[in-house]
């Protein structure tokens, strides 16, 4: 997702818009974390370097305007996503042994595996912590639900690992619980805060979730096609780690004989040359163009919803986020 | 921690005075983790099997009835309570490469070290989600900062790991976060509930803070000397991963010469062999034995933060809790 926030005129806009809010949610996150304990403070240092889009937040402060007005409490839940986030991207790195995030070591390669599981647990103890100085126990029990789900998607991608019957509808449940979850309620929250209407907040839910889904297939196209040097992390990570995602789920679906047992062979023993084939069969077969189209659709769908809120500069812009995200892999 | 609670009187008091209370909390506990995930299902149903004190959850619903009447939201505090101290217990296992938890197979082992970080981060996000559930914002933010300590005092154990110089200050502060902020988080939050008095609710903070130094210490006694057949997890785990305790940081200051040469050495390299030379240099100097003092101590400290509440049946068990507990390793 690297490309969508630093186009130039979307971050500008974005910039105008709720810039002063996101600087909130940037003092906000730190003072959260801010610890006498040196070593804490060092790995908060580290990991800041590879939290870079701030998507979340952009799409809860957007949300909010969107819906009404910006508040301080919409400023908070938009901490206390990106650090769910961050804690999430914390412990990936573990399950994946990922050695960069954003051009930079992760925590598992700078200091260990256990520094990073302690170091995401802390960062989820203190969103939770941060969520209930809203005051509101009800956005608690929203966020603390959120990440059930967050959890849960995981735990079936990690039970699914090398499993290459996965469906099309397990893969969808996977990410919709990783990443459509928190983006859903970045969006539902803001409404909430807002005070929108059930009608409208249920509409801002739903265009989070769709425009996760959409971001979730766009990065593992990504992951299959992009360049390593472009994207600041790993690449082939989900083939390595024996997780199916959609263009390879239909690479299986739509080959046959020789060259399905090709796909099988590439698959069960991943390597940099093997994973170039896989991308290769995924162009020529088109399944990596099918992936981009659903991603569209997605995306489009998520816009729809929409159109339920008045017309306003942050809606304009919520619509931008979802048409040029899935442009950045094509 | 095995024997406390086994202990025959012990047991049938608690149970005939909060034993209806007790199994509300089991219920609370599984209805909150059931779900449609057939894995996650096994990893509960497994992870079960390893929960064997309720320290906690007895500690809570003993300080409810001793500060006043035990409500419905301290079965819930407890569960949740609980749920916390399971995640870091599953957490643990990774980070200690531990092979067994009462006589059961570890999550890590039986299934992977990816599912024990997902699993762990699964109940923490749930007993989060199980605390907004009590509708105090409040208690939210109680809970989420007693984590937060927990997490920070795991964090300052992992970085000083090997460290042959640790404090008995940096030992206190360790000990502080892992395990006695939940002891007293569960007397603390049991009291409030109870709208007690701000000098009892700090009392009863205090009281459990006491009790879990003072256990955490006979656990750390038990790890150096107790047998695996009898407390059912892998002992001297502390000294396979470079963990200080206060045995072996006394051993450490009141050695000289050759012989704290030899202590050094021991700690370097360690092996069964030289486990049991270590265990047996404590026991000679005298430092398991003060540790064991010390331990006592703590736990009449926490029986003196008693004195400001009224008698009653359950402010007798906590005062047997608080003396049983570290009798255990002696």
């Amino acid at each position: 997702m690297a490309h969508i926030l630093t186009s130039t005129d979307l971050l500008d806009q974005t910039q105008a818009l709720v810039g002063k809010h996101l600087a909130k949610v940037e003092e906000v996150y730190a003072a959260e974390l801010s610890s006498d304990n040196e070593y804490v403070r060092d790995i908060y240092a580290h990991t800041s370097r590879f939290r870079g889009k701030r998507l979340r937040p952009i799409l809860c402060l957007l949300s909010a305007a969107a819906t009404g007005e910006v508040r301080p409490e919409h400023a908070t839940i938009a901490a206390v996503i990106e650090m769910i986030h961050t804690a999430t991207l914390v412990h990936d790195d573990v399950l994946d042994s990922a050695d960069k995030r954003r051009h930079v070591a992760t925590v598992n390669v700078r200091w260990n595996n256990e520094t990073s599981v302690l170091y995401g647990d802390f960062l989820f103890t203190h969103s939770f912590h941060l969520c209930a100085s809203t005051g509101s126990a009800e956005a608690c029990r929203i966020i603390g639900r959120a990440t059930n789900r967050v959890c849960e998607g995981e735990l079936t991608q990690i039970r699914n690992r090398g499993n290459l019957n996965l469906s099309e509808q397990e893969y969808y449940s996977i990410i919709d619980g990783k990443t459509a979850e928190l983006c859903a309620v970045s969006c539902e929250l803001a409404a909430r805060f807002s005070n929108a209407s059930n009608d409208v907040v249920q509409n801002m839910e739903a265009y989070g979730r769709k425009l996760g889904q959409a971001f979730q297939i766009a990065d593992d196209v990504l992951d299959i096609v992009g360049l390593e040097g472009e994207v600041g992390k790993t690449l082939g990570t989900d083939i390595e780690q024996g997780k199916l995602t959609l263009p390879l789920i239909r690479l299986l679906q739509q080959t046959e004989g020789e060259t399905h047992q090709r796909v099988v062979h590439l698959l069960e023993n991943p390597s940099a040359e093997h994973h170039r084939e896989l991308a290769q069969l995924c162009r020529t077969t088109g399944t990596l163009e099918q992936s981009i189209v659903q991603a569209h659709e997605l995306s489009k769908q998520a816009c729809r919803h929409l159109d339920t809120i008045p017309d306003s500069p942050a809606r304009q812009l919520l619509i931008t986020i979802a048409t040029l995200a899935i442009d950045r892999s094509c």
